[in-house]
C-alpha cells in the first residue's frame, strides 16, 4: 500500500521494534491490555508469503474480539477469569489470512459502554495527540496504539461512536461500517442492535483496506461515485465548542470555494431521532447477554457502567420492542430521504475533556451523552459513517459523515474526495 | 398446471359462478368476510393473458393482507373502522401480477392470535371437510374456502402453525416457507420474530407455485434433491390422540415397505425448545404494534385474545430479549443438526375440537397450546415446514415435514416425494 508504511518484507522488523518499544510492561497503560508477542511474530513471518494492502500492517486488535490462546476481557474483570477463546473471531481471522500482524489486546470502556474510554480497571491512556486529555472510547487503547505509533491500523467496535469519537480525538481516521458488512460472531456484544465492527488508521484509504478484509469483500472494481454533502443544521448543531463550530464553518467555507456543492436543506426526519431512545437498545441488550454477571459480580464492575445496565429495568418488553420498531421504521426512512447523499456534521460536539473534568458522576454523564450525541445517528440508522481528522488553528478537530445502509464504498470515495482540503486546512493554507 | 382445474381461458367464467355461489351474502359465515367481485372480474379479464402456472386461480385472501381499495380487518373489529389500504401488499400484488384472480378477505382468528380459529365476530366457519367440527385457525376463512371449492387456492399467515393447523384440519397442503422467503410488508404483524406468509392449496405443486409467486423467485431449473427423512420421537410425540398416534405408524411403515429409509435417531436439540417460551414474542410483539388498540379499545377485543395479550406484562425487557438470543441460537443449530433432513411428525396432537369443547375458557386454553404445539417448532427454527393430509380408516389426518432455514425448495419435493405414498395409505391400499 503507497504510503502506507508497511510492507511484507519489512513486518518482523517492525514488529520487533515495536515489542522493544512496548518492552515487558507492555508498554504505556491504557493501551495495550496484552501483547500477542509470540504469535505476532509468526504472523509477520507469515507475512512475508503476503499480499494484498495489509500484509505486514501492525494491527490492534480491541479487547472484545476473541483471539485464539488470549482471554476476551472486553474491558471487564469478569470476563478475565477466562477461559482463552479457542479460535479467532471471523473478522480477526480474516485480517490473519490478509498477512495482518496482530499485536495485542487493547483497552477498552468496560463492555464499550461509554463513549470517553476511561477504565479504571486497565488504566485510561492519555491522548497521544492531545497530551493531558482523555483519549475518547470505547476503543480508547486503539485510538491510542495508532496514534502513538505502536500500531499501523486498529480494529474495534462503534455502537455509539466508539471507534469514530476516540479517531476524533486522536486526530486518526475511524470508520463504523454498514453493521451487516462483517460478521460479529466471536466478539463480547453490547448492543446486538447497534454494534459495528470497524477500523482505524491514518487515512480512508487504511479505513477502507482494512475493512474490506474485515468484510471479506474486494474493492471495487471501478470508483463508486462520490456522494453529495447534505448539511443538515437541524441535527447535531447545538451546544458545539466554540472551536469546533468556527473549524467547521471554515471546512464549509474551504470545500465551497473548491467548487464542492453543499445542500444546506433541513432534513426533517432528523428530529425524529430524538423520539429513539438507543439506551433502552444498550441497556436492555447488554443485561440479556451479562445478566448474571450483572446481579452475581456487581461489585467487579465500573459503578457508571453497572448503573446503566440497571436502566435496562425502567423499560417494559412493550416498550423496548416499540423502539426496536421504530429504529427499523427510521432506518428505513434515513436510506430513502439520503439516498446519494451523506450528512456533513461535526463528529463530536466538545473538545477532548481532561480527566479531572470527568471526575463528578453528573460531568461524566453530561458530557458522555454530549459526546456521542452526533456519532449515534449512525447508529441508529444502521448506516454507515466516518470521522475525518483536521486541525484550524492548530486545534484538532474532526468532521464526520454519515448515510444510510450499505452506502459505504460511496462513503469511503466521497471521504477520500474530502482528504485534500482537510489537509490543506489542517495546513493554515 | 395440470390438473389444477384452472386457466387462464376459464378464470371470468369460473369467477361468475364462484360470484353466484356465494351471493349477496357472501356465502357462509365464517368464510369470506367481504368479496372483491368488482375488482376480480378485472383480475379474471387480466389472467386471460397471463400464463404461469397461477393464470386464472381463484385465490382467497386472509384479512390481514392489504388490498388496494379493502379495509384490512385482521379479524378485528378495532381495524374495521378503516381506512381502505392505498395499495396491495407485495405478495398480494405479485400474486395479482401472476395472473391470479383475488376473490375475497377470509375470515381469521382476531389478530391471528390463535391455533383454532375461533371468531366470534366474524363468525368461525364450519369444517367443510368434517362437518360439526372447528376449522382450525388462525387461517379458517382461508382453509374452508379452499375445503368448500369457494377458492382454489388460500393465502395467509403462519405465526405457530396458522397456516398448517387449518390445513391439517381441512385435509388440506399448508406450507410455512422461511420467514425471510416473502416480504411481510402490507400485512398486519402479529409477531414480527415467528410470522411467515405462505399458501394453502389442494396439493404440493400448487403450495409451491404460490409460494415461489409470493417470494418473486422462480421454479428451480434442476429439482432439488430430496431431503432425508428424521423421525425424532423426542418431540411431539406425546398426548396424540390414538387414531393420530396408530395412523402415523401406519404411514411410517408404508414409508418403509416403499423401501424408504428413515433416520429415527431422536434429536436432543429439540429438548431445548421447551426453554423458548414463543409467547414472549407474540405477546410482546403484537403489544407493540397494538398498544392503542389494546389500551383504548379493549371492549372490542376477544376476551382470550385480550387476555394473552396481557401477558406481556409479565415479560421484562430483558427477559424478553434473552428470548429472542435463545430462539437466535436455537434457529441456528436446528439448521446446522437438520441439514439434509426434515424432521417427520405428525401435524397437530388433536383431531378438530367441536365449538362445544371449547366453551370453557380451560379447555380452550389447553386445546390451543396442544393444536400449536408441534408446528410451533418450524417458526421457533426460523425453518419451513409443510402439513400433508392423509387419511386412516377414513379419520383426517395430516403429517408435517420440518426443516431448517432456506431449505424451501428441498422440503418441497421431499413433500411431492410423500404425496403418492399419502394417496395410497388414503385409499386403503
Amino acid at each position: 500500500m503507497s504510503g502506507s508504511g508497511w510492507s511484507p518484507g519489512t513486518a518482523s522488523r517492525r514488529l520487533a521494534a515495536l515489542l522493544d518499544r512496548l518492552g515487558p510492561e507492555g508498554g504505556p497503560r491504557g493501551v495495550y491490555t496484552s501483547v500477542f508477542a509470540e504469535s505476532a511474530r509468526t504472523d509477520a513471518e507469515r507475512a512475508q508469503n503476503a499480499d494484498g494492502p495489509l500484509a505486514g500492517a501492525l494491527v490492534s486488535v480491541k479487547g472484545l474480539y476473541d483471539v485464539a490462546g488470549e482471554i476476551t476481557h472486553a474491558g471487564t474483570r469478569f470476563l478475565e477469569e477466562g477461559p482463552p477463546a479457542g479460535a479467532d473471531a471471523p473478522a480477526v481471522a480474516r485480517l490473519r489470512a490478509a498477512g495482518a500482524v496482530l499485536t495485542g489486546h487493547t483497552a477498552m470502556s468496560e463492555l464499550a459502554y461509554s463513549g470517553l474510554g476511561l477504565n479504571d480497571h486497565h488504566g485510561t491512556a492519555d491522548n497521544p495527540a492531545w497530551p493531558g486529555r482523555i483519549p475518547g472510547g470505547s476503543t480508547s487503547g486503539g485510538a491510542a496504539s495508532v496514534a502513538a505509533g505502536l500500531a499501523d491500523l486498529a480494529i474495534g467496535s462503534d455502537t455509539g461512536g466508539s471507534l469514530r469519537i476516540p479517531a476524533a480525538f486522536c486526530g486518526l481516521t475511524g470508520f463504523k461500517p454498514t453493521q451487516s458488512s462483517v460478521p460479529r460472531d466471536g466478539t463480547v456484544p453490547l448492543s446486538d442492535s447497534l454494534d459495528s465492527l470497524g477500523p482505524m488508521a491514518r487515512d480512508v484509504e487504511g479505513c477502507a483496506a482494512t475493512w474490506r478484509v474485515m468484510a471479506g469483500r474486494d474493492a471495487p472494481e471501478t470508483a463508486p461515485a462520490p456522494l453529495r454533502l447534505r448539511v443538515a443544521r437541524n441535527f447535531g448543531f447545538d451546544d458545539l465548542a466554540p472551536e469546533i463550530a468556527e473549524g467547521f464553518e471554515a471546512l464549509l467555507g474551504r470545500l465551497r470555494d473548491l467548487g464542492c456543492e453543499i445542500d444546506e436543506t433541513p432534513l426533517p426526519l432528523l428530529d425524529d431521532a430524538a423520539a429513539i431512545p438507543p439506551w433502552h437498545l444498550t441497556a436492555v441488550e447488554c443485561r440479556a447477554h451479562h445478566e448474571t454477571a450483572f446481579r452475581e459480580k456487581a461489585e467487579t464492575f465500573d459503578p457508571r457502567v453497572h448503573a446503566r445496565m440497571a436502566r435496562a429495568d425502567e423499560v417494559s418488553a412493550v416498550a423496548y420492542r416499540r423502539t426496536l420498531n421504530s429504529r427499523a421504521g427510521f432506518a428505513r426512512a434515513f436510506s430513502d430521504a439520503l439516498a446519494g447523499q451523506a450528512l456533513l456534521l461535526p463528529t463530536v460536539a466538545i473538545l477532548p475533556p481532561t480527566p479531572e473534568q470527568l471526575e463528578a458522576d453528573e460531568a461524566f454523564n453530561r458530557l458522555n451523552l454530549l459526546a456521542l450525541r452526533n456519532t449515534t445517528l449512525g447508529n441508529i440508522a444502521d448506516g454507515c459513517s466516518i470521522a475525518l481528522p483536521y486541525r484550524r488553528h492548530g486545534t484538532l478537530l474532526s468532521a464526520m459523515l454519515i448515510a444510510g445502509r450499505d452506502a459505504d464504498e460511496r462513503l469511503l470515495a466521497t471521504a477520500s474526495g474530502l482528504e485534500p482540503a482537510l489537509r490543506a486546512i489542517s495546513a493554515g493554507s
